[in-house]
């Protein structure tokens, strides 16, 4: 008998995505379970007892919590094909120390910029900015973070993307060619891939999802 | 000509503390450099130019910044003596998962606890205490977190048992014998292995320091 591998995952998830993407990467056979978020199901609650959160991971009778350690999870077990991680102990704590800057960095400035307005959402951007021109350096000349291969450290990004245009149409143009020309081409390249194109949502879909969170929140 | 390995560290630090802690486990002949935190050195500066802090781990002409990346690297080199990181991809993302809630909650929550009053204290109190409960359960009945072995989690959350006397001393016996049995048996165990006992500070240092602190932030 096979591996039974399910996600319990929301489609228009940023941290589901990531899990999601390494799934397919890996060419692994799975179940793509969709949560409702506002109604969560007993079996995420006890399966996450501690955040009460998507993405969870079922492998087999086991359950992982947290999107970048599912995807090192993942990794792991599925050590044979696409590596994500580095095999340099060296090359891996550079690829964890750029996922974590995505995690505890871009995410956090991002919610804040998404969350406030005037001054603070002025800092918000200015700080973004900063942060991803910090990421366009280290692209250097390779075409993905990992280098040679789409990565660890790609997989922990690019899912943001996948509100790019929405995002763009509400706030204006901020990662542009100009600012970014690498992180631009990464993006495309990336998006290109079949592991992430296939876990994209529907751009009108997610612009559609936004607008009614924005509408939503304007009016209570 | 063996490995140089220097550690950019500062005696006080709770994440200094944590990369001090594997080495010293490991049985590393090591460099200790103290930094003069209020003034930074070019070199920690320009090893860590993203987050500009200590802890920083040189191993021969690398650098690793953040310690529980610094920590996993040091048990991934080193990795025929001691490990930290159980062998099992799912006991793995365990340990991770733990040390990752010690990072983004407990000390999150120990700052708020720190730097707030009134309400907003009394609201992180019962917080850190809910989720020192839950630390709590997971010891089960094993002498650490990694199981019958001082492993990563341990190192993740054993530094803060450094500052116990001194919080105790301020803000009440918080994590006592009664609420956190286990816990406390925990931390005594950690703090009479020889990796622990020799890498925490003095207690009056400690007290001294703190209290300086206070006093600063009071007059401020």
């Amino acid at each position: 008998m096979g591996d039974e591998v399910i996600l319990l995952n929301f489609w228009l998830s940023l941290y589901g995505m990531r899990v999601w993407i390494a799934l397919e990467e890996k060419g692994i056979k799975y179940e793509n379970r969709q949560e409702n978020i506002s109604n969560k199901s007993q079996l995420l609650l006890q399966m996450n007892p501690v955040h009460k959160k998507i993405p969870v991971l079922f492998h087999n009778s086991r359950h992982i919590c947290d999107s970048l350690i599912a995807v090192e999870y993942i990794d792991e077990v599925w050590n044979d094909q696409s590596p994500l991680l580095p095999s340099d102990p060296y090359q891996r704590s550079q690829a964890r120390f750029w996922s974590n800057y995505v995690d505890t960095k871009i995410y956090e400035i991002a919610v804040r910029f998404w969350n406030t307005k005037g001054q603070e959402k002025e800092a918000a951007r200015e700080e973004f900015l900063e942060c991803m021109k910090l990421l366009e350096e280290q692209l250097v000349d390779e075409p993905y973070f990992g280098g040679k291969n789409f990565g660890f450290v790609d997989v922990a990004l690019v899912s943001l993307f996948s509100y790019f245009y929405t995002f763009t149409s509400i706030y204006g143009n901020l990662i542009n060619e100009e600012r970014f020309p690498k992180i631009i081409a990464w993006a495309n390249r990336c998006i290109q891939k079949e592991c992430v194109f296939k876990c994209f949502p529907e751009e009108l879909k997610v612009k559609e999802h936004v607008s009614q969170k924005r509408k939503d929140s304007n009016s209570e």
